[in-house]
């Protein structure tokens, strides 16, 4: 749904704004794939990573698989077989193309890939130009959940490109002309207290939000403490120097045993050189900036570090009530940093609670009371992964800031770390 | 600490007291193995379940590990090597042998474990005796803490001997001669109602309880309703007959892959013979009751069910709160079924929230606000495994009484199914 | 058919010569089981190891399947779920029980198991008593084929029994009461020449031999060189400290990864203590006896050893006609050693061809030309085994005397070593 | 060694035609590239399997490994680290990076691999015009060895594209314009027979060998009889169509297992249409040609086809005395079919022995009585993988013809069968 639109059916002009805005959200797309080589389009350096390639054709498909062939009459695919190839895990549409397998996919080239998003990009002009005569409504809000889809995917491209170039022995950087901010000491941490009480959590009904943000509902929340900022990569560091990977008492059980197989030793991309720490980022190989927010953590480092420092993890209804009041900015993909980075001192609230990195909850990610999927293959959106997953919070570097909330739920399993995670330390009142 | 302690040292006759109940907790331990073969005591079926005698060996190195050692003077152990053979997963204790292993261990043999178990047996009666001139409430809360312990491995003696004794093509019975109920019909579904508002669970300061369940503390909760009874094996088999195993539609995403991988096509212990259901029971081989409780359901199928029902499951919040009015009684271990049984109407209230089945809930196993786990390697008692498992109400016919309480938390990861595991439906008010 | 047997019919005092051994050869399965506790007889270390229990039902199964059945009407099983339960690899006779679970089965019970066999024993005697009329050749035959089969699961069952004693930090001995010797010093090895030319290995067709040492045909070798005797502990313990496990230079491209992986520094059973090393055996565990010839090595490490030696394995024709003129004697399982021990010097011809250890040959186990394996699922027997393995020679310290012949292959996957595998060296003349 | 060369120490000009057959085969790789995307080059489709970027650096870094470095003075590498990621397992020569992950490495790029290439051939332009005055023999002996090597890979290129273009639905052809024959109808097989008796096979000292090709030395084999062509796709199919891929009859145990996992039921690329089968090829998808030989079998299919028909594979020497008396000409890579042809009948002797379809043998891959590595890594070259593989002989139609002899001695995992590779029956006299 148009983010301005005030009555169930959208004008004209609604989806005019709709259509320009669909314009800028696909264009930004391709312009974060415009370093890329074409031998960059389509690695797929573990399952969870999917080739930039197939992220591009997905996001279209999505387009595709949920306006175009419903709604708009006459539509011709470009290829048939698309259908198959580029669906993630929409069961109920189909059979999709094997997770595991998309790196072994050298064909459709990337540039017929680039051919499809053309194909689609035109046939959704021509829908948003002649709509239908009913269900405008829901076809404006397919549509905006398809761009709010592909910001994600906007943010799984940065995550998934970080990670494919980092296997290569030639360290290639992404970029070498991202914005880099001189280092600032990191601020003091403080802890900012936080009233307990009734309060509601979730998005209501106004304005776009997904599923699993819904509905607003109340929670009973004691009375607790934030840290003013992420733990930083300082912080962090000292943890590994006390043992934190060698001894098991801060780990829970499943985290455990998961770093001794893998052999962790600190957070990805961190390599330690000449007994100092150098950390691999989308502009290439840098010393670790001590006063930026610690990254890359899966839930279980995270919450070995909170146990480490006698905190614990917020959970996320702590994270949003404190998040309510606090301005939407920080550092996002905007900032053109793409990496976390140091914050002035925010003053009297809470910093760093938009951007830089997401925060880890202790919270499960679980359907809200009263939760109700969507519609359809839809469905399949959100709803079918709230089991085994915990909560991100906050955005970070690489999330488009109009894409995030204050309610904005983000969700890993515990085991992942190449998505760009951090830290916020809580504690009771 | 003993459960009829009034203030904090326990008087003599509360340590006499204390020891008369180890003497009948470990006796029924011994009791439970009586029908089993020598053979039967050293099968490890699958890395989660473990022998028989090892089950009976652990328990003992809890009391030695804990108490024997630390409390009393001049104690000397059996055999030391029993400190790293039945040391579960205390890794500040030492290294436990692998847990995957325990199936090999020929030896030491059962005889040898129950030389153990006396040794054991011989030194805690000296010590509850004589106990030491302090730390005696310590002392106290250590043995009801290793009596709780073993009754929690008395339910997983009777779990694991049912898997095991169901890998033979032989089908052998645990026992032939248990109690069996005449199959009632099951008693028409009915909505209960609950009101929202402010709550308190989690178990009190006073009486014994674990760590996990503590502290008491605030919740809020909409308005609720729970179904009056466990779902009964008719109403699961309706499932299956719709396409339950086939159709995506119902299940989480992780569900889905996994019953594909495994072929699962019902719970666990059915089979399909002559186009009827045969159960896999205790007693042996049995036609399925179609009014008892459903058992033997992963979390997955537990919310696919509900999914399919239009309903879903209880957070573990809800179904305290409605158990902390209902008497505690129901068809536990005493019983003698060791199979969950169809039950009379009760009436208004919910029937079988104690006993039968473990009723899975919706709710991660996460700690409580204010959580503290106990002290030293006892920390690693429950805290550690507080990520990525679910929690489950109400004990089930495996289940010592008066191990169960209306706080007690049992938590499973969501692909297990050899528990007694079952569901109730909620829904919103 | 029975040995002494002159005509194609055996008389009736060849069967009862038959029977007589066959009491014998079924008996002496039964003494080799008496050491053992109840515990071990169901134990299954690793998927190559069958539990005691199961070779006992399994060579019964054998007679039950191949004689039984076929030749002795009215013969009723015991228990017609054992056809599939102990049917080892026989596709062509029903499913059978899936191998790596057999030590999951704990029933039927080690007393049922004996049961079984003395079912079996008693169907044999009433058949070798009261032969049928015709096929009566056949049915000796297939006797003497069981008899051998039992003697070779007598060799698996003390491999079996000692790889699954190992797994217990408890390291108990199968037996304390074993034969030992006074270690002697290695006889210096000497090389032993032996002309090239065409010769003749396999065997013929008087006398029992298994299908895969079938035909005796024409093999041409040039001349060559044999090690006197096998290699030992400590010419293997110096490969070792010349950095044998940590260079690559002597390994196979399989053996190296295989090493890699299972990080193997020293044959199976080998412990470094104190900077010495000591060696697990059925008697306990013992000081490496430096002059013992060395034992439990993989094909991988035998060749390995040979490449930094500047030898090489012997093939089996090579072995064969070396051995076509040495005496049928050594430390075989009657010498009641059950070890490897090191020999007085044998004088002017090879020592230990025969008994102590299997020696590996460079041979890949395939047919010989001409080979025609047994009618029926009998053919299962050794032809499909014949791919990947590589072929071992003379016997071991397990293995009984009257077992063994000079064309006798046994054959192994190159990573196997729980077996009693050593090795001689060979070279050109 | 110079092909032409008469004395130990090549002449000017041999060294002016090796340069220019450099540069010729050199060329060849290129040329086979020019079909394929830029993404094609990335593609490693399974671990056997290495992308057509590695294979083009890979040639290279052994020209650079075994000539540059140690025979041209002031040589300077373009980038040292591909010293690491360009060794496939010369583990004496540093550590190969690993194999499964050259599909990983979208960086160096396609572009940078040719400048590595175009370095490469410089380098070596000026090391074969100016050579240095010493060791003149060895670097010619090397070069002609770097030439084989990359003779090999020009085969391995077009099986793994082959591989690499059947993972994408979209079936993409490598080349649409390859010369296609009229399919002939195959002709009669008939049995030819070869007297028995010592015979010589391996390669002589002159001219260039593998070293796993030599000693010539000889070998006695009774008289046998080979079929006069390979085995064709309609006689697979008829094998097919008698449950082949469904009875346990015919296969080696391991192949049984590996088809049962697999789920083959025909051979690699082919597939099922409406009843009839359809073949993937370099050119496409095709129907089958019933008359062309069966390409893409694994050992275990080649032996179970073998058995089915009541013969069986014949051995290399029997293969190899065949072929010294046939002309080697056939369907080769120059032919430009990339595909197994039928032919036409070949009057008296064998047909197609070289060429369309590398054939199995009968014999495990192992060293020849006498073999003597080459010195120095270039050792690590064939002898370490003298284990677990079966010997292939004859040549394909990827294979350069140029690069083939009688003694040619191919070799895979009897599990692969992504080369081209069929059989041609044998029996004995």
């Amino acid at each position: 749904m148009s983010r301005t639109a005030c009555t169930d059916e959208p004008c004209p002009s609604a989806l005019e704004a709709l259509l320009c805005r669909y314009r800028a959200v696909r264009g930004q797309s391709e312009r974060l794939c415009q370093p890329l080589a074409v031998e960059d389009y389509g690695v797929q350096s573990m399952p969870d990573v999917s080739p930039p390639k197939w992220h591009l054709a997905h996001v279209s498909w999505f387009f595709e698989a949920f306006l175009l062939r419903p709604f708009l009459p006459g539509y011709r695919p470009l290829d048939e077989r698309y259908d198959h190839l580029f669906n993630s895990y929409y069961q109920t549409h189909g059979t999709p193309f094997p997770r595991a397998q998309r790196g072994l996919l050298s064909r459709p080239t990337v540039a017929e890939v680039y051919r499809y998003r053309a194909h689609v990009d035109e046939a959704m002009a021509a829908l948003l130009e002649r709509p239908p005569g009913e269900r405008v409504a829901e076809l404006a809000r397919r549509v905006e959940l398809g761009l709010q889809h592909e910001q994600q995917h906007q943010e799984l491209l940065l995550m998934d490109i970080k990670h494919l170039l980092a296997q290569s022995p030639m360290l290639p950087a992404y970029r070498s002309d991202l914005r880099r901010s001189r280092a600032k000491p990191a601020t003091p941490l403080r802890w900012q207290g936080y009233p307990g009480g009734l309060g509601q959590i979730g998005h209501g009904d106004a304005d776009f939000a997904f599923d699993c943000e819904r509905p607003r509902h109340r929670v009973f929340v004691e009375a607790y403490q934030l840290a003013s900022r992420p733990v930083s990569n300082a912080e962090y560091a000292a943890f590994i120097a006390d043992g934190g990977y060698r001894r098991s008492d801060w780990w829970l059980a499943d985290g455990w045993t998961l770093i001794q197989q893998a052999g962790w030793q600190a957070p990805l991309y961190w390599r330690e050189e000449d007994g100092g720490w150098t950390e691999l980022t989308l502009g290439g190989l840098r010393e670790l900036d001590p006063d930026a927010p610690v990254c890359h953590l899966s839930y279980y480092e995270a919450e070995a570090f909170a146990a480490w420092s006698g905190a614990r993890l917020p959970s996320e209804a702590e994270w949003e009530l404190a998040a309510q009041g606090t301005p939407l900015s920080g550092n996002f993909v905007e900032q053109d940093h793409l990496q976390p980075m140091a914050a002035a001192d925010s003053g009297s609230g809470p910093a760093q609670l938009f951007g830089d990195v997401w925060e880890w909850t202790g919270s499960a990610y679980r359907p809200y009371p009263g939760f109700r999927a969507l519609e359809g293959s839809l469905g399949e959106y959100n709803g079918k992964f709230m089991c085994g997953q915990m909560v991100l919070r906050g955005g970070c570097c690489a999330t488009p800031q109009d894409h995030l909330r204050a309610s904005y739920r983000n969700f890993f399993y515990p085991a992942m770390r190449w998505q760009f995670s951090g830290l916020r330390l809580a504690r009771e009142a």
